[in-house]
């Protein structure tokens, strides 16, 4: 069958040419007479891949020597539990944003590990993130953490938080490197591949040196971020095909044009979802507060679940699939990450207007 | 150009119908219109694929309802950490037989946890495994963890030890599923996939339910093999193209007539490939004692290092690749694990023959 118009949550649909590429040498690759999951990651050929994915990750950022970019396992899950073993000082406290589920997991999961104070919550609702005016942050907290972009709640920071001299932490795991931003403010920034750069299996850190300096010690191996940047995260065996394919990810961002022209994709994609939500208030309806809503996971209700239900079957029969909302809170979702194609929001913006007409 | 024979030690070769089968449908996949990476793990294709895996390795295991698969992250290095944090109680101790540096390190990193002690060693030259006689085992020992196979030495275990009462552990990680074993007898077996059974980037566990009762509580969620459990190894997005290729892996391998058909290869492989080694004295030598050799990892010597370096780049010139002895170690080494076809090892085989001749 042909492609369909994929708007999973992520794993999450990825360019085309990027799994061409990878299908067309996924047997015998860069003259290799194997494949790339093949090889060993002590090979040059390997090497290239890997390097060569750092290498992109901060060129699209514009980060220079300050920081050093990680591949570790595990996803954003792993990293709850790792940036409190690394950096709360034995007696410390670290302080989170509470945006929705992500965020109060990563809160949860340093509670384990030592203290964790809430600095702002946007809750019950979580309709919408905090202004900068209402995050308290307290001065001898670790580090402030928040989830950049929420991918249940459809909601997004649009001005990052400045918490002064506190180091900025940010999982950015559903929004990674889908517009320019000032990556340099943060002292670490993690990302699960599975949404905007990739496929599962791969956790991007990008982290400030002077900071990886001040991480605890004697910490299992594994969980240490200095043992991945003292061995250029070959300490162990990389999970090199997922390195690859986000390699493949990171040279079509850049042929398209880098971080600037994402941006302006990625706005006329969700514009034209959300002017079509907008449209027809009698029938569809965005929860979320218009300065928070997220370019990449838009939610939007209908009148009933019942007409929720058949929109989504509806849609799935029409080749658009995912639509379904995250089990914790129904409705339906788009997830419209940096590889959807406009012509993949065109064509679900078209089912919306005749859906709700058929409706109506 | 042409498919090589690839001796690397892991990553390494894996079945050409694998292989084939991926590619195929890397684009478009079991009619969904887009690639297995692309897809929700929560969709119903991609749990097929999931549980799929599962059920081959209990399969192929012999296993019933007493043992569970888990798929975790992280390789066999983050099971150095979660194996103490698991199994060891407060205060108490764990058993290790050390044979060689993956085994060093697994209690290197248990003693970053808790309390570890030398069981049985076979070193300084690790040229052969410990008997079961010169296993002593703690009593109170929360376990017994032994290295099933040494990739680096080149040993390799052909009887278990027997600890009695004490949880018996296994890094199979570079030789799973290579012949049948009792499995059963088993409480907690770890593989990292990348040599025997798939590509970089999954752990395969495989543990006792009634163990799994006693693990410690209170330890970060993704470090708990109790949440992968309790969650079918789906607490979050699990690496999931890897393990759509263990699952190809594992299909091939049970096609192929299981466990027992893939000893009778292995044992062919290794046979052929140690009687080139042995028959030939004057200029080959396996430093392994015959009762302890390994038949995944083959290691040898030549007579002196410049003929070695001259035999790795004459054989890779002839697409033989990988044959290089570690770096720790030096000499030569061919993995020839379950993949490897025999035709690669008396490919091999043969160039050894002509390259003794030709220095004679």
């Amino acid at each position: 069958m042909a492609r369909i118009w994929n708007f999973y949550a992520g794993p999450a649909t990825l360019p085309l040419a990027a799994l061409v590429r990878a299908r067309d040498e996924l047997v015998e690759w860069a003259g290799t007479g194997m494949s790339v999951m093949e090889t060993s990651h002590r090979s040059k050929e390997y090497e290239e891949v890997h390097r060569g994915a750092m290498s992109l990750i901060k060129e699209l950022l514009g980060l220079g020597d300050e920081h050093e970019v990680l591949f570790v396992q595990g996803g954003a899950s792993l990293q709850f539990a790792m940036l409190p073993m690394n950096f709360v000082p034995p007696g410390g406290s670290a302080d989170y944003v509470i945006t929705g589920s992500w965020a109060k997991k990563a809160l949860d999961e340093a509670k384990l590990i030592a203290a964790g104070r809430v600095a702002a919550t946007a809750g019950p609702d979580f309709t919408r993130v905090p202004s900068r005016a209402e995050i308290e942050v307290d001065p001898n907290a670790a580090y402030l953490h928040v989830t950049s972009n929420n991918t249940i709640k459809g909601t997004q920071f649009h001005h990052f938080p400045d918490p002064g001299n506190v180091p900025l932490v940010a999982d950015m795991s559903s929004d990674f490197l889908w517009r320019p931003f000032d990556a340099g403010r943060f002292d670490l920034i993690y990302a699960g591949a599975q949404k905007n750069v990739g496929p599962a299996g791969v956790t991007i850190v990008v982290i400030r040196k002077s900071w990886l300096e001040r991480a605890n010690t004697a910490i299992p191996s594994m969980l240490a971020y200095r043992t991945h940047a003292d061995n250029d995260s070959l300490y162990n065996t990389p999970p090199s095909f997922s390195i690859y394919m986000v390699r493949n990810v990171l040279q079509w961002l850049k042929e398209l044009g880098g971080l600037s022209a994402m941006e302006q994709r990625n706005r006329a994609k969700g514009d034209l979802l959300y002017a079509a939500i907008d449209g027809r208030p009698d029938f569809y309806r965005c929860p979320v507060e218009v300065a928070s809503r997220s370019y990449m996971n838009v939610v939007f209700r209908l009148p009933t679940e019942q007409l929720e239900a058949k929109f989504v079957a509806d849609a799935e029969a029409r080749g658009l699939v995912g639509l379904k909302g995250h089990r914790s809170v129904g409705g339906c979702r788009a997830s419209i990450y940096n590889a959807m194609e406009p012509a993949g929001v065109e064509a679900l913006v078209g089912f919306m207007e005749e859906f709700a007409r058929s409706q109506g």
